[in-house]
C-alpha cells in the first residue's frame, strides 16, 4: 500500500463505521481529519498493509501499524505492538474468507517485522471472524472526557 | 512527575502486574526493558501524571500519555487519545478512594490538554473501580503473533 491508496482507505474506514451504525455526518467529519493523518503515515511507511485486487479493483484491504507501547507482560522485551485497522471487504466479495486471508497476511507481516503481540478493535460483525482465528477480547476500557472535568483543573472545588 | 520518579513507576508497574498474577521472572525482564523506555518519555514529557505523597513517601501514582491515534468516531476531529497506565496504590492506603481521586485528576489533565477520549487496560481488581466512575469495556481484541506465521511470508504454501 502506498500514497495512491489514500482514497480507498478513507472510503473503507467510512463504510466500515457506517455499517457499524455510525452517523454519516460525523463520519464525513472524521474522514476530513483522517485523510491528512493517513497521507503522512502512508508516505513514511508507518501505515502499511495489503489490498486484494479483482482485476484492477481493490475489493478488500487491511491496514497495519507498529505502535509504540511500553514493554508489557505480553511483550516484555519489546516496546512495540502491532495494530490492525480498517479491515474491509466489499459486500459482493464477503463470505468467502477474504478477511481471514488478509488477517493471515497481517500475522505474517507482523512476524516478519519482529512483532510478537497485536491488537485491534472489532466491529460486531468482525468479532466472530477474529475469534475463529485466535483473537480474544482484552480488558481495555474507555471513557469520554467531559468538559465538566475541566472545571476541576481551574481550581473550583464545586463538585458537579 | 519527572525523571526522579523512574524507580517508583517501575516498582508500581511491576507490583501491579505481580498482584494480577504475573510471573516474577518475566516481570523483572519487562522492567529491564520498561525502564529505559520510561526514562526517555519522562524526560521529554510524553509520560506524565500524578503521585500522592504521605510526607515524602509516594503512596499512590498514575501515569498518563497522549497517544497518536487515527481520527475515530469517538474523537472525529482529533488524532490523539489519552492513555492511563500504572495506576497503583500502596496496599496500606487502599479502600479510601485514592485511585478514584487520581483518576479524577487524570480526567482534568486530559481535558486541560484538549483530549476528549481516553482508554486504559484494567486489572481484575481495577475494573469495578473504573466502572463506578464512567469507564466501560471496549471491543479491543489481541493475539500473540506466533513464529509459525513467519513460514507463510517465506513463500511456502504448506499450512501448519
Amino acid at each position: 500500500m502506498g500514497p495512491s491508496d489514500v482514497e480507498m482507505i478513507c472510503l473503507h474506514r467510512q463504510e466500515m463505521f457506517l455499517e457499524a451504525g455510525g452517523d454519516p455526518e460525523e463520519l464525513r467529519l472524521m474522514t476530513q481529519h483522517f485523510r491528512p493523518w493517513l497521507e503522512k503515515r502512508l508516505a513514511d511507511g508507518r501505515y502499511y498493509g495489503f489490498k486484494l485486487l479483482d482485476g484492477d479493483q481493490a475489493v478488500a484491504a487491511i491496514g497495519l501499524m507498529s505502535i509504540d507501547w511500553p514493554p508489557h507482560p505480553s511483550h516484555p522485551t519489546q516496546d512495540k505492538r502491532g495494530y490492525v485497522l480498517n479491515v474491509f471487504v466489499q459486500p459482493a466479495y464477503r463470505r468467502r474468507g477474504l478477511a481471514s486471508a488478509l488477517m493471515q497476511a497481517a500475522d505474517a507481516e507482523f512476524a516478519r517485522r519482529g512483532i510478537s503481540f497485536a491488537v485491534l478493535h472489532a466491529t460486531r460483525t468482525g468479532k466472530p471472524v477474529y475469534e475463529q482465528i485466535g483473537w480474544a477480547g482484552t480488558s481495555e476500557m474507555a471513557k469520554v472526557i467531559s468538559a465538566t472535568d475541566l472545571v476541576f483543573t481551574h481550581g473550583t472545588e464545586h463538585k458537579r
